[in-house]
């Protein structure tokens, strides 16, 4: 069991070697390498993976569907999609289920880092290596090695 | 009294029926209507009021002055704003009370999509069936069923 | 000691007169001073400083290097940042420890406000009375009194 600051909730998670997980979490159905250290007021949604030596940082959202290598920085305030046209209800007026909408798996690739205040689409890639800025919105993939800013995010240089 | 995880805080909240709150919520003075489901750290303030079947998602912070309708989505992050020209102080150099603004009402029709880490200015209308696209910055009016996107958020096709 | 809402986690802070912070707030190692108010889902890391009569909204992360002034609005999950190519691990493969980042100090001058879901990048100053606008990332200095918005934030006007 990781070093586990109080209050949390962590329910259901597989856990590597040496987690650090700060206070005010929301943990469930997922998995955390080795030494990958998880901030406060961060939620990780039953089916995400997180490698190793990975720092994901406080206010941040990773939901079902997202795949993070090692070594990767996930900053502060970041936030994970993983459907293209969510809706609170289906055609017949009643909150959605697991059948009424489709999951777009995203995967950040080992050593990227996202930058704080980041907003990650659903079905994108994010190369190895690569940065995505502070504050960009990703909505296509990312290559690895490149650097993406903006609303939406385009590729420097 | 809804179905709610702990810890949180609940004080003056009129609740619809089968309501669900998740943990690490701060809500008061505000109104939930029936089957709607709020996340982990989402905060509501005095004031705002949400219909029935509508998703609040977790990181989400709805202000006095907010008015959501039924059937709505609203993602994670979700930031609205009801001061337009917010100050910590006012001229005198004392810290602001309830009569040194204006508040703005903002109101989310019935079956709207907020994508997350939206952030929604104080005075604007999202009209029914709309969606917002996740990271816009919404500075005015959305007609019902467009889509808007970017910063400052702009309607598609 | 200020008036504090629980659940709380507040290690080594000095805190000024009449200090306000709400629930779930995860304070260490900074300096609060007299009157200012902290809000929900806040987190303020060591080394920040916040001067006098301030508010400091719900969902907001203030890092180590960011100088707060007096009479200053930080809105709702605003987020800032200290690094300006912030990586997981160092060259070895090692998690990043003290030595292995350079930490860019930020200023926010007296009176100045910014707007809800804004991320101030590492390294600039935001002039005394300046208005950073709801949503916007600020990459370079904003001089005193200018409005900046947008993605990278532009000057109004």
């Amino acid at each position: 069991m990781p070093e586990t600051a109080e209050p949390s909730l962590i329910v259901d998670v597989e856990f590597g070697e040496d987690v650090v997980v700060r206070a005010f979490t929301n943990l469930y159905g997922c998995r955390i390498g080795d030494r990958t250290q998880i901030g406060t007021f961060v939620e990780v949604q039953r089916g995400a993976e997180i490698g190793s030596d990975c720092k994901v940082q406080s206010h941040t959202f990773i939901c079902d569907g997202v795949s993070i290598g090692d070594r990767a920085f996930v900053g502060h305030g970041v936030v994970f999609v993983n459907d293209k046209r969510p809706r609170a209800t289906n055609p017949e007026g009643r909150l959605q289920g697991e059948s009424d909408w489709m999951m777009l798996p995203t995967v950040v690739e080992d050593g990227a880092t996202i930058g704080s205040g980041a907003t990650i689409l659903g079905g994108v890639t994010i190369g190895a290596e690569a940065t995505v800025g502070a504050g960009a919105v990703v909505v296509k993939d990312v290559p690895a090695g490149a650097t993406v800013v903006g609303n939406p995010a385009r590729e420097l240089g």
